[in-house]
């Protein structure tokens, strides 16, 4: 039997039951299996953010880990539940976006989990972490094809966050993924598909053109523009909080127009490695 | 040598060296035990919370599984260490009911710890985390047996908060175990024991009489009464916090009763499966 | 292989991706290191804070554990990496006296990181954690000599806060490393070097000079000093947070006064054992 990883995001915070009661549900039906906690502290059906810091924390992984993120405000409704494999990682969740930044990259399998032989009997209407995710988890760490838990489709959930949208020209309207620790606004553009040279970006009633490369390079106080440790473009303050200065949180427009006012040339849209 | 779990209930937060110092303790005695984080955000000294928590999270564990719950108001006066057998699980705890939900299933062994030769010396005044409870729990999870450190006891701390007391006729008064993330009130009646039909429950000045099955049933803002996903009937509110509305937290009374005014017929307590 | 433990000691907090993307890298490269958190709260870019914990929980770990600590306000400046071998422990950590503590006891072997093979390329600027530290602990704990990541060095930071100075006479000057969750000040006068008999100590505006062994010899309220489970002397206050008191947290001064104003001695100084 492998002694498989299962990576853990949820929304269920730290201070009751659902968190333990999850993985004694994946110790007790895989007993090799070596757990290991992305977050717990996703806000509450924040799905945006849950589907960043999983897609950013996944990669590190080694192959045939089990990755399962249980941000879930559909809990009882007829959302799908899925199991995907994307370069060589294993993906259970609900149908609700929580995925779509893990989805993007290559060809990925997705599976709407059907199996209902495999889950906890009977299926609490609020818990379905503890009662269908945890299991099959585990059945995937033990060596379980997902092809055991439902066929293949190809329509599934795409958050809207995942990749900016032309407005035209070298305008891109993005969004805020995420907020960090020390109140980073993470926007959904890859900084490595934004050409070099002059770009604006706008988030709510703030205009920033400062591209640098290291924090202490902008004045206490300036709103800058960084690449991120993710790859992704990040709003920051050099010794402080972009998310108190602007205001913005997950899911906050942002407006990135590319080059001088008059210049010409194309863009490759900065939401995708161009 | 087996490779037992060894599960973690306190409330000693997670900034702090104390639950880093046990898990050095558990690893050195015990260089194989698996051990997993129930949580440490136990409100400080909240034994109906820590209680509630690990008799949730603990019935999902494979059977063989030690679970340490240190949430220890008394620690350094002669309260009673324990040790004890339950549902083919094993418990370390101090002897103050944090272990009331648990021990008041099937046939529980319980015995007092008193072979201090197991213990950290010089043990200090005021961890006996570190210095008492890892080290048995680190034994047990070796295969030590639970009598080498103590014997059986049949008197032990029973919390009142474990079972509703009838108050004559088809009325029960209850408590609030705990208060979750999403701010239900986890009630100390089992939702399993209480007959269909009418039921009205009061929480502070608030009289409840909407049974669902759904959060989404409810209106938003209205007060709902739910069979929780750990079988004790919760007060809720969709797309809100029942704490918040009811200003109750752990502890607070709840009185239930059963049927229309003049109706008749014998009511289980609905404190224990009918 | 040998199974070796990585503990994490950090400031990143849990709600991020930066912890698990360190334990994918640790496991993708040492796939049976058993990886336990010491804690990721310490207080953003609070030196003395980590380097008490890790001192404090490292302690209790096995033999041949390595103890990575990323609490890292320098990260992208040219301040150096560590690896360091202390009390038959292993520690990975930048060199801004975060391990001072622990590299105070016995003759510790301090190396400087500088083999960039081990490193993951692109290196970050902002996220040595995954980059650098990750990876060469892994190594360390796949069973790599110290040696292959540097050469010695004699020189490295040692925190002001890791001994008190003397102020001359039977007078110390010392700080606080730490509040703990209970309020407690964690001061770095080692308790055992203190003599018996009248102490003074003043922490801002507050002079206390009641010890005890327990919180619950003093009156509610009281500024008490007590021999904390670390050994070092902590003020307290039974039943209450003496960090609310007195106002006084991590980096504040504390001044100690030893004996009665005319008798006269000898004092070894508080700040190490005698």
């Amino acid at each position: 039997m492998r002694q498989a990883i299962v990576t853990l995001t949820t929304d269920f915070g730290l201070a009751d039951h659902f968190v333990g009661a999850m993985k004694g549900v994946i110790l007790s039906l895989a007993p090799k299996a070596r757990i290991v906690d992305i977050t717990h502290q996703v806000a509450p059906f924040a799905i945006s953010e849950a589907a960043f810091v999983v897609a950013e924390a996944a990669r590190w992984f080694p192959a045939g880990t089990v990755h399962m993120v249980v941000v879930d405000p559909g809990v009882g409704t007829p959302r799908r539940a899925l199991v995907a494999e994307a370069g060589g990682h294993y993906f259970v969740a609900p149908d609700n976006g929580v995925l779509s930044l893990v989805l993007a990259r290559g060809k990925p399998k997705v599976r709407e989990i059907t199996a209902d032989r495999y889950f906890l009997h009977p299926v609490s209407r609020t818990f379905h972490g503890r009662d269908i995710f945890a299991p099959v988890a585990a059945r995937l760490a033990s060596g379980a094809a997902p092809s055991r838990f439902g066929v293949q489709i190809s329509e599934y959930e795409r958050g809207a966050f995942a990749t900016p949208s032309s407005r035209g020209g070298r305008a891109w309207r993005g969004t805020v993924l995420k907020t960090d620790r020390f109140g980073n606004l993470i926007t959904n553009f890859q900084a490595a598909s934004i050409p070099e040279g002059r770009i604006s970006v706008r988030v709510g009633r703030h205009s920033i053109t400062r591209r640098v490369q290291t924090y202490a390079e902008g004045k206490p106080g300036e709103l800058l523009l960084i690449a991120g440790s993710s790859g992704y473009l990040e709003v920051s303050v050099n010794q402080g909080s972009a998310a108190a200065m602007t205001g913005a949180a997950a899911g906050a427009e942002v407006n990135l127009t590319v080059g001088a006012k008059r210049s010409a040339g194309r863009c490759s849209p900065p939401g995708r490695p161009a």
